[in-house]
């Protein structure tokens, strides 16, 4: 008789920390799928959970079991479910449409008015087995490796970024080598930008933006980021602003490098409201600002899918520990530490 | 023998004040046009070189003709000039791009690095005569009234404002009702907007916006305007919104009622560095944010054409005063009040 | 006990003809609706199945109830359905999208390679109930009136020709005026089209055109258009081609009169290939070329509701029968005159 | 005492031929620039002017300097020209736009209604000088070896052809592998296009596709083409269709290999007009078809530099035959033979 709970990392109750629980495993209803978690990988906002910070707070209903990146393949499909069979490899789209609000109709799913997230709003993958709605699954393609589609997620954030607006042909500032902007990188890379600076105050991010494939990798604490940018462009900075640290002074500094007619795409979280030059940086710039969520649904997909399977996009370097779900103590401390790639768990025994 | 003298408004020195004066009518080159000027209009910007503010002091160099919206007759025409011969209606592009910067080469020399302003950076038209490079010229329509044509410049900006986005089927919220936003509610009728609020403190300017086809006026002393404009769109909030007041509070305010994956387009100029909470007013809104600044050369003045000439617009409501240049102290002072709507000046003697 | 069975108008066999027939009333799923039909529209596309000419014969598998333009009110809901409840005012997207064909994936569900049309390959709304999935139900604002409710079918084929591309501020041909060449006119009219030609044979159409907001008829038989839509625009053509005859005489003097660097949407369907100049008409000038099927969903319907709501569209001009579903013959004879307008049924009794 | 006379390649009257002359330098005027001819490339244009056939005949008023396709140093500048000095290496857009006809004040003076083209309607590039207006002239980056800035023109059509829509993260089918299919296999592999396909009956056209980055090469002659295209991707067909051959068959197929909502960019240019299939091609498929004709001024430019200057494109394997200008007629010959690649002239002596 196989068993009905598993194993999943929890958040027991409102306050700092996590557990490792045995659960009931999910029940799922005619137009669920049942996913085995093969990887998952941990994000930034699920450390900002582990904290408990005020956001968390705000947002989370305890218990829950947490995480939001992962693959994995389909252990049961409900009876309505026709996209997916068993044991195919699959991965999802965790911000889960309401399908009827003004933003879903207009074709924006991904800034839904009701949406909610797995593993933020309802259990998500950090366990053995996560309960997906037909309606956000994703058939991994098989040429994609396992830990790429662990990622998925992210990368998605990426791609959204930088084919947010044109990039072929375009000179490229990245302010903030973290995780994602790591991989947006590498896809602006592939997509054709042409001379990509990146901006990074820690000196193993900008090792990594090199290979990711910057071209150019400036420290902000170092020199007048600003006035390189502009020299190495002819006086004319950046065609394009792939914001991803959040951090206000590269936000200011970031628009400052932008040229005027150009596009800033923001996807980093600042942590308050930030006071912005709107005239000089903005307004008599000309600029267009696009503010990032989530991926588009499904459009990210398919490009992140087709970038993959071609092999224009080596993520490799960005990935560090594989750890198995109990370790998850030291998974957040690694991640903490700044020092760390993508991490993977892997709920149903290691890689 | 013709006079060899014109008479002009002058900022005679760096310091508040102006100064009507006898100065030589502008001699032209080769591809430069002499037009004699009809009618001509202030803008705020001329109020604000009237009293020498600090963006003032910092830009102009003094002695210098102000003025830079107008119509006029064509007077004479350089050995190269093809566009127009004397005697056409003309007004003109009064931002003048160098051709060969990269927001030109881009399509985009409204934002050209190297650009400058005639009635800024050189002599304008608050004169008899004014010089326009070929470049520049703008042949107006005969169907389009002469009180019209001396405003395109403002009214330029108002459709570049509008178009820079969809504006067909979709629901707007203009912030700031002074001339440009009251044009801009004219021409976003005119091109199929269909719930319009307009936000504006002053209650003769909601008055004019209601003329103007606002569908909503809404007073923001008065009430919790983004509480209104959501709940007259059924929570969603508007599709646009179009900033024209410079107004910190507007600019929060309006951010607030634009739906996720809304547009906003910021043409009101903010006169100090505004806060904004950028996560949950663009990040995760997922909004597309344009800064306005002059026009399109010359797609705006294309489609301004061509709505003024199918009579697409009534700006009448919006014209008031109209005095001789001798009368600029009581028009400024008209324009300070704000209380004025368009004010024209006749330098050549009185409509 | 109420009745299980209704009226309908179906195809009860591969042949020319129909007949209203008792047949069952549908069974809905738990994620489908039963709507009460109020009045349902005619679409030339009827016409062909009533003839039963080729493509009639290659596409449908009668028996079938025929009809796919109508508005009603929900009777039913599924035990899964929260987007409408009983006697909701309601129309519906006819065209069933799979959602997950790359097409869907890619936000272009119109295009779906595996969709369905209720009314085609599935039983449709010309009956006392029709039986619509969840995600197909449009619920219909309460300020937009009955009849105006029964054709959103149509409507939407000429808001998404119309809005395929920029349209405020620019010249238009609408080529063929018929039914949806005469809305294409109002919502071009509504979204600011400034110098609206429409090209038609038939007087009567020509004479709707003209009160649908059209600026200038054309009669292809009484001169040459092309020459005198060039003359019009100074020799430059229309901004705009809207081809919605399927006519290749009108396909290709359409294409002649639309200005280089212009679009052309194409929603009139013709019987056979088409011979075009592709170096003088598409090619050399650079022209952008719109293919257009059905509605995109749901940007047209929000649009459409927008227009509507605000008053933007009069479209009583279009409305002349009203019938019972057994006077089909009648209608169908009307339909082919070519004199009708839009001719209504009321399946479950007369307006 | 400095020759007053140059050697050109000429058609020196209406009829088949050409013949290398001893004629004027040209004299420059104030806003000209004369440029002393480094390379020139040969162009399939000046093949068809050589023969002299029925578009020739139409068009061109001998005597006549041929030739479009050139890089070479300013050897002087006329008195008003500020944007290059002598010994500046330079290459020019060499079709000329008149500045204020509709489509170039829409910003599309690429179909400028009243062009010309240098080399056809004026003096061309094959000889030791070439005048130039200063709107035309491009300075070269230096980091662009002089091969390659000899055939910027081909090359920008096919960057514009390429980026006239999406790309990154799209598959795409290119017809036909002449020198411009073949330029536009490496823009959009560098651009992140991810499964391409090349279409082409000739081997070594073929093998050179492969070369320059093509996926999958097809030949025509050799099986059903559509059908290897729709099962190399999952019965869709490709996001996009880059024709470049002019050829009705490859149109024809090339249509029936893209997906519905794709994108078609038309370059290649057929001798006759060409049956479509409208309603399946085009309109039920929800396509959008581009016309491409020259480059964007100047965006196509910049794009191009950037991705030369970055190194992203390697286009060494087009080169072949590098000739004195003497040697024109065994140059048409190899390029009517189909074998040759780029072949260049050196009018001012031998590489």
């Amino acid at each position: 008789m196989p068993s009905t709970t598993m194993k999943a990392l929890r958040k027991p109750r409102a306050a700092a920390g996590a557990a490792v629980e045995s659960v009931a495993i999910p029940e799922i209803g005619p137009s669920e799928i049942l996913v085995r978690v093969r990887a998952a990988s941990i994000c930034g906002t699920d450390l900002h959970i582990y904290h408990w910070d005020r956001w968390s707070a705000s947002r989370l209903h305890p218990p829950l079991t947490i995480g939001h990146e992962f693959c994995g393949t389909v252990e049961k499909i409900g009876a309505n479910v026709t996209t997916v069979k068993p044991s195919d490899f699959v991965s999802a789209e965790m911000h889960v449409a309401c399908g009827h609000c003004r933003p879903c109709r207009m074709g924006q799913p991904h800034v839904c008015q009701n949406g909610s997230i797995i593993g933020i709003d309802s259990d998500g993958c950090f366990a053995e087995f996560v309960r997906i709605p037909e309606s956000n699954i994703w058939k991994v393609d098989p040429a994609i490796p396992e830990h790429y589609a662990a990622i998925l997620d992210p990368l998605g954030n990426a791609v959204h970024t930088v084919l947010s607006g044109p990039i072929s042909g375009q000179t490229v500032a990245v302010t903030g080598a973290g995780p994602i902007g790591l991989m947006s990188i590498a896809v602006a890379r592939a997509c054709g930008a042409t001379n990509i600076f990146a901006i990074e105050v820690k000196a193993h991010r900008r090792a990594l933006a090199k290979t990711m494939g910057a071209d150019v990798v400036l420290d902000p604490a170092a020199g007048d980021v600003v006035a390189q940018v502009k020299e190495a462009t002819e006086g004319a900075g950046v065609d394009v602003l792939l914001e991803m640290s959040g951090n206000p002074d590269a936000i200011h500094q970031g628009f400052k490098m932008m040229r005027p007619g150009g596009r800033a795409s923001l996807l980093g979280i600042p942590s308050r409201p930030v006071e912005l030059n709107l005239v000089a940086d903005i307004i008599f710039k000309g600029a267009t600002v696009h503010g990032i969520y989530g991926r588009r649904m499904f459009e990210t997909w398919v490009q992140m899918t087709e970038l993959l399977k071609a092999g224009r996009l080596n993520l490799d370097p960005l990935f560090k520990e594989r750890l198995p779900l109990d370790k998850y103590a030291e998974a957040f401390a690694l991640l903490e530490s700044g020092e760390a790639g993508k991490i993977l768990f892997y709920p149903n025994g290691s890689k």
